[in-house]
């Protein structure tokens, strides 16, 4: 494996010099080869699925292709052929006194590292933005993917080599080998992206000693406050818990000015109820509706990624910016409110990656944000924070030019 | 320890909410401070200066204070008034068709780590860009400098205590307690920074389970390439290393096209034995000029920092590209040519933080790229590269506005 990686890092200088047009070709070959080899990755796939019976069925849903799914890769694929260049971008331009033109410039990371589960669509997404920004990438999936994994990486690799580009750019960690051995490879890999459930996320944390960039759980909060228009406030709950209850951006937890509670907790949980989501409250909720289950420290802290949501009444906006920034995974929050002065606290001291104002917290997403592509929503502020687009696979360096300049 | 850092993260939030003016005014508040408190600044310096007598020169003199150093730490934050807001800039704005506004804007980390050798200059300049920025800081300093820091640190808590602030925004770590305890707290202090040799910061980076900024060690080379002008080319090298040798951007390694060898370096080797220094060459140099000591493998990694210098003679630009690409630090490199193609092949290709053309190495620099001011040169990919000012003490986060927007 480390004699794989020394040559996917060498060859990621290769990458690095090929034009915006070259990469783009590359991708379109791609796009072409999963196309045309369509039948052949759904086969790959059938005999993933026959050894993952097993499986829970929500994993055995994520590791299933069909025909519109494998076309939503080469859409994907295509997508990231319309964005423009991330690398060789220029950042910032000064001209100092001496004459010194200093030049910050966009640039690839050179080796990616993903790290995730079961699910072919990171495969996909995470060959052709890691390609489209000049990075190469090794790829450690999920086992139970794998022969779904090798087709569609020998595929890839198929259209480096046809456009002469060595196919160690490309590096699917086939063997079961310890992902431990993979995180102390600092200088080799360049930065590591885990996608997948906490555990995953939180092993390559606390293991990696090449740079990580988190990607988390979600567990999100809207504030109801007093102000909060309710037709609004209903909307936006009801589509941010029950629109896609297993993905980051949905709301897990609901906190309610206590002045009113009372008259709106029966409005929103007759529409839950109506969703068939299981309601956990403290106990002032529990004196207005003694139905709720009584929520307990763990609650807080806990993304439910189900039809379950618990509620809080709080006593104002500075307790409810307290417990989110206490409780929260630092994903989205969202306040609910007409007062635009508690709609400015709430957006200057909640300490989460996207903060919302009247708006479902569902929008956290490379593509609403209009990125055209996402490697994944981060929750650590160093490098890149919220959703990722290729920006945050690309670091840069300072060009400077003179003419003979010295240092007094 | 582990309490006290604590009350630092529930302190921070206190930053984060004063304006610029608030920030600024305690800048102004530490800087007058350190000016009426000189002599007691001294008195604490002396002391430590007595206990530290069995120390190499050139850590005492790092340690050692006198009026014009402190002056230079006062002038030093003051600057930093001067500077533009480095939090609550908008960097991007964007309204998608549903009518969402998007806005991605500067926030502070929360906590930063500093660790640190025997160096007061670092201790005033972390507070003072740490405090800039609204975030709060953890000093673990060297021990020996334990006296200065803690009077430093208190003038600065003082100062913040009094415009109102929690004093627990800057916390000293006085104990010699294990280092590796303060690299477990990720979730508390948010980046750490280790500024010093080599062996502190790989046992940073090897330790930390919070994010690092890499500050590095400079292994920095120029090429002195076939067209290049020779005067500007003697003139570069000799300032790039010896107008100041013990620095990080200092130039250790000059690689010589063949094709000029022979004319070149006669006249180098004059300049650099007139300023003293030692010079090794690989074999074909020592053809040339039998009294070098020959290199070995080693020289080509090694970080000098003194009056030493590393000669090789390569067949073209691709070698001398490979060779830095090989044994750099990533740091600083810079090429001599009159060849536009050479340099921008150059420019393209070398993955170092700054690459020059003909200029010196010693630019790399908050200060000379116009920062203002400078926390340390970062030899990392992520999240900071090259000299770091204030903004590579912040993080960002989106503020999304609507006015009830669901998701489809």
């Amino acid at each position: 494996m480390l004699d794989q990686i020394k040559k996917t890092k060498e060859a990621s200088k290769e990458l690095e010099k090929l034009s915006f047009q070259d990469r783009n070709e590359i991708l379109y070959k791609i796009a072409k080869s999963f196309e045309k080899f369509l039948p052949d990755i759904l086969d790959a796939n059938q005999e993933d699925l026959k050894n993952a019976r097993s499986l829970p069925p929500a994993l055995i849903d994520r590791l299933r292709l069909d025909e519109k799914r494998i076309f939503s890769f080469i859409e994907g694929i295509k997508g990231l052929i319309k964005l423009n260049d991330p690398i060789h971008r220029i950042i910032e331009k000064n001209t100092r006194a001496n004459g010194l033109e200093i030049i910050k410039q966009s640039v690839p990371f050179g080796v990616i590292g993903m790290i995730y589960e079961a699910r072919p669509n990171v495969t996909s997404d995470a060959i052709g933005m890691c390609l489209k920004s000049g990075n190469a990438v090794v790829l450690k999936g999920g086992s139970e993917a794998l022969n779904t994994n090798k087709i569609l990486v020998s595929l890839a690799k198929e259209a480096l080599r046809d456009f002469g580009v060595s196919s160690e750019c490309i590096y699917l960690i086939e063997s079961r080998e310890n992902i431990q051995e993979v995180l102390k490879l600092r200088g080799l890999i360049d930065v590591i992206i885990p996608r997948g459930g906490e555990g995953l996320i939180r092993f390559v944390v606390e293991n990696s000693k090449i740079p990580v960039l988190e990607t988390g759980s979600g567990n999100c909060h809207i504030f109801v406050d007093k102000s909060a228009d309710f037709k609004m406030a209903l909307e936006v709950i009801i589509n941010a818990k029950t629109s896609r209850v297993s993905v980051c951006n949905a709301v897990e937890k609901v906190l309610i000015h206590q002045d009113i509670a009372r008259d709106f907790i029966p409005l929103l949980f007759a529409k839950l109820r109506e969703k068939k989501v299981e309601i956990v409250g403290c106990d002032k909720v529990k004196q207005i509706d003694s139905d709720v289950i009584k929520a307990n420290e763990r609650d807080f802290f806990e993304e439910y990624l189900g039809y379950k949501i618990c509620i809080k009444i709080i006593k104002d906006l500075t307790e409810a910016i307290y417990h989110i920034n206490t409780y929260s995974s630092h994903h989205s929050e969202s306040i609910i409110t007409n007062n635009l002065e508690n709609k400015e606290k709430f957006f200057r001291e909640i300490d989460s990656a996207v903060v919302y104002h009247n708006a479902s917290t569902r929008f956290s997403d490379g593509a609403e944000f209009g990125f055209g592509a996402e490697i994944g929503i981060s929750t650590q502020k160093f490098h890149a924070r919220g959703p990722m687009g290729l920006e945050a696979l690309c670091s840069y360096k300072y060009l400077v030019s003179g003419n003979g300049q010295i240092r007094e």
